[in-house]
């Protein structure tokens, strides 16, 4: 079924102690996309300068991702520079720079209205709303936020929730923006703000998803060479929506599935820098990991 | 099958943001016996001074604790003072007076020399090697350390490896102790200096077993309303070896099950203070727990 994500495109300049990279493609939008693109089409709204690489997004226009709502105008694109401390658990913001992304006024063309699957990649909460507006019967909606909004459009940023059906954030978002230290009732708080899941991602040691009285845990995949976190949870993001959109199924036990595909796309999102892993990775790639995840977790317990 | 542990017996002074206990009893022992209690029968080799409030260990030698092995000398016992923060994720000593447990020479009574199960808390490696001297031909050996010994006494803690089965540690520790910032190659040179399974504890992430190339995951079980996290992981221990004990079956499923039970454990131990909560459950609450897990941990992809 049809997907859409909007959210940010961008170019990010990236330092490890392992390496680094300069102007590679980045932002939530390109992640989701990519993640996504090995389990079902994608529609993406973003917003790139004139100086945009756009010949480097044909890779994904190939693998049915459509980019006709990405706007081109003039003026710088989005760039983003960070640098990561060794064990990967401290990241520092060297440089910003929002060009036309300052004023992303997201338009969602016609041909994309009628999406079913809808994903509000972390953007200002109401150009969120703006987009709910412009779609016209979503089965479902899943949104991100981050730390600034709840700081700052803590009231837009509620009233997001409220036409939200599942939020998907860090715990520690979920920690402020609910005043519960304790990430299993600041979940059960979201719930009470309209989401029927929460979402909640805890980086290297995986997510937990929230439901009315059911809990589902997903550890990460056990990578020993972590190269590059960005983009992890968009990744995540984007493997869970695939494949919910792919099944066209909401179930309990297909979020479930979801989160399982959601950890996948964020562990091969880290093994390389930017989006690099999933050029080099196919659908078997995708299935062997399920394999790996039913072994990770498997137990039995008779008695 | 027999089962011992060695280990420290103390009373412990807490501070919460949600209330506090004054000489609680505490230390490695006995929040490992009590855990292991409910699987298993326990002998326990301790020390404690002469104003250590014996009466109060008889609910647990009710259980099948046989603390013969604690010998009791003139003296002042082991107490520690400690203060959480409201997260409990930073964990500050107030103070620590080591008694007569700073002389502790552990002996391990002629009754307990068979025993086939044995866990080494976390004292001295040159102790742990002392006890291991001592008992006859056992076949598992579970061993615990802290940043304390991987600093000071590293080289009786790599003798003590080369004796041991399974190494369990915190994360952090593991780090330490390997030198690598990734916790899944710490735990892999950890099965190079002698252990054939390294058991990884996260804290309220869960923990992770490794051993010949395979992994087990087992997260936290979720817990709103923390109470003290102090020996978590000593009943994480308790439940662990108290399950291979009691199967006398050292298979990998073996050890996927004791993951489960640790983790029973470890969740029961942070709902009260001290050894409070295992004194309010029983055998029916710990297998309401292995439902939950399994339904915490389940997903079924087909394709």
């Amino acid at each position: 079924m049809s997907l859409l994500i909007v959210g940010s495109v961008a170019l990010d300049s990236i330092e490890t102690s392992g390496g680094s990279v300069e102007e590679a493609l980045g932002g939530s939008a390109l992640y989701f996309s990519w993640a996504a693109s090995f389990l079902n089409p994608v529609k993406v709204v973003g917003v790139v300068g004139d100086d945009y690489p756009m010949d480097a997004l044909d890779n994904l226009s190939k693998r049915g991702v459509d980019m006709s709502g990405i706007e081109r105008l003039p003026g710088e694109s989005f760039r983003w520079a960070g640098r990561y401390s060794p064990d990967f658990n401290h990241r520092e913001t060297l440089d910003t720079r929002l060009g036309v992304f300052a004023d992303f006024n997201p338009k969602v063309p016609e041909s994309y209205r009628d999406s079913k699957y809808v994903f509000l990649g972390n953007i200002q909460p109401e150009l969120q709303l703006n987009v709910l507006d412009q779609v016209q019967d979503p089965d479902l909606v899943v949104c991100d936020t981050m730390n600034f909004w709840i700081d700052g459009n803590r009231d837009a940023l509620l009233e997001v929730l409220g036409r939200t059906d599942v939020l998907m954030v860090n715990d520690s978002e979920a920690i402020q923006l609910s005043g519960h230290s304790n990430v299993y009732r600041a979940a059960n708080w979201i719930l009470q703000q309209g989401p029927r899941t929460a979402v909640i991602k805890q980086g290297a040691f995986g997510a937990f998803l929230v439901d009315d009285n059911r809990i589902f845990y997903v550890p990460a995949l056990p990578i020993e060479e972590v190269v590059d976190p960005t983009g992890a949870g968009d990744s995540f993001a984007g493997g869970f929506m695939a494949h919910v959109a792919r099944t066209n199924d909401l179930s309990h036990e297909t979020l479930r599935q979801a989160m399982v595909y959601g950890a996948i796309m964020g562990g091969f999102a880290v093994e390389q820098f930017s989006v690099g892993r999933f050029g080099e990775i196919g659908l078997e790639d995708v299935k062997d990991r399920v394999v790996r995840f039913a072994d990770l977790m498997r137990f039995e317990i008779d008695d």
